[in-house]
């Protein structure tokens, strides 16, 4: 039969990401490998036989091996392959450093990672070694703060600022209003550029009408794309490319080697919007 | 918190869909609507708070009323827009409508559904107002057969053939073999277009290679396209642009009114294809 035969076993887990109240994704796995309460949110790592190993945060999928490129991927190369020349890059959460991972692969010369949770941290360096990879790079350097706070303080500037925040309902709501897309854009340089994830084309269709409208009275140019995760609710996810300056049409930097989801063509293709959400963000 | 709260009640059933043998999508719901096996899968629908009615075929999510536009838009209107005069319109499966009441959104003459299964036609103009509603156009004729088996008997010619399948593994497995693909072609007008699902790329990504290689063989215009579908596992789904003449980015004809999804623009950019898809078809 077409249906894949279930398989539990005894003393298994099933995980389960509840989209909405009633449904989402489930995961069924002998091993877990962690579970901690940090300050801040509910940390649980697990390998699955078709994912790998799964990040969850306050039972939410936050990144698996299999899946983890087509979110980064997305989030990250749009921005850099957008800027003639990517110096200095600040990323606002991403502890699990899958946007690290894919900003160090760019010839940038100095990676900040703003993380408010160093228990995340601290699971990303025990269980994806990319993680603990990549903060060997010289160029890599670790703050754990607040993002918020860390903008409003800081006087450096940066060349690109990417938000891989979690979803815009929850403790992340923040990094997802007006006041922090202020802050950010005084820590751009001239000619930067700010990607963030924006959340679920499926579930937070109701946040982007105004977040289109206040983006566009920070930003001279605001545009909203799209990238589809197999592992996030709803499957097409949705990502802001925020600019005084640059044309996210206008690609100036070819893609490091070896991408699983993004080329150019992907890039231009993912500003050509739904209907629905073209009609949303008007 | 940012997780939904969970929602059970007594006597609600959940249903789940497995993407592998340990993981997939969940529903919950107290509203079960049908549940029968017909000679060739076990038909179920029943009524979810987020997703409407939904309707699984062997366990397998078919339609939400909340996201078929996703699929049946992109199977539909590619090909019906890069045709200059889609008189003669047929529609291989789909017998819940969805794709048949796009087709019928253009100014078809004739639209002919071959679906297999006459319980799956009984149970959708029950469950599925659209459905009914397109019946009755009197452009719209139904047979019930085997898909493969209509296009060796048939003598008709088709301007467009849509084929709305389930997927590349199980019962549906023929419609997506060389054979039919073959047969398929023999009943396409002079400058016919066939649009087809392929499956999903997180999941059928090993089927893609051979489809492609054969697909080249048959027709000398063998495209593969993407669009998201949020309740199809992996979020993320394949379809084949095949003709003898048309361009898939020459559109011809502007796209009906009111859609969720597509956009000429969304058209000509499902035709960029993602990094490890285009390393599949080479």
């Amino acid at each position: 039969v077409n249906k894949p035969t279930p398989k539990m076993c005894p003393g298994w887990t099933e995980f389960r990401e509840f989209h909405t109240p009633t449904g989402g994704l489930f995961f069924r796995t002998g091993r877990v490998l962690c579970r901690r309460t940090s300050d801040f949110q509910e940390i649980e790592v697990f390998d699955h036989d078709f994912f790998g190993k799964v990040l969850f945060l306050d039972g939410l999928v936050q990144t698996t091996e299999r899946d983890e490129f087509y979110y980064h991927e997305m989030l990250v190369h749009p921005a850099l392959a957008c800027h003639p020349k990517p110096d200095r890059v600040l990323i606002i959460g991403g502890g699990d450093g899958g946007a690290l991972k894919q900003v160090l692969a760019h010839p940038v010369k100095h990676v900040t990672l703003v993380e408010i949770d160093p228990q995340v941290i601290e699971v990303g360096r025990e269980f994806f070694p990319w993680l603990k990879a990549c903060l060997k790079d010289k160029r890599a350097d670790l703050v754990v703060a607040d993002g918020n706070e860390f903008l409003t303080k800081s006087q450096r500037l940066f060349d690109v600022i990417l938000v891989d925040s979690s979803d815009p309902v929850g403790p992340s709501a923040v990094l997802h209003r007006k006041g922090f897309f202020g802050n950010m854009k005084k820590r751009l340089n001239r000619g930067g550029i700010a990607a963030c994830q924006s959340g679920s084309l499926l579930l937070h269709a109701s946040t982007f009408r105004v977040k289109s409208r206040f983006l566009k009275g920070i930003f001279r140019r605001a545009h909203f794309y799209t990238g589809p995760v197999p592992t996030y609710p709803g499957g097409l996810w949705v990502y802001n490319f925020l600019s005084d300056g640059a044309d996210p049409l206008d690609i100036k930097r070819k893609p490091p080697a070896g991408l699983g989801y993004y080329t150019p063509d992907v890039h231009r293709a993912a500003f050509a919007l739904p209907a629905n959400l073209k009609k949303l963000i008007g």
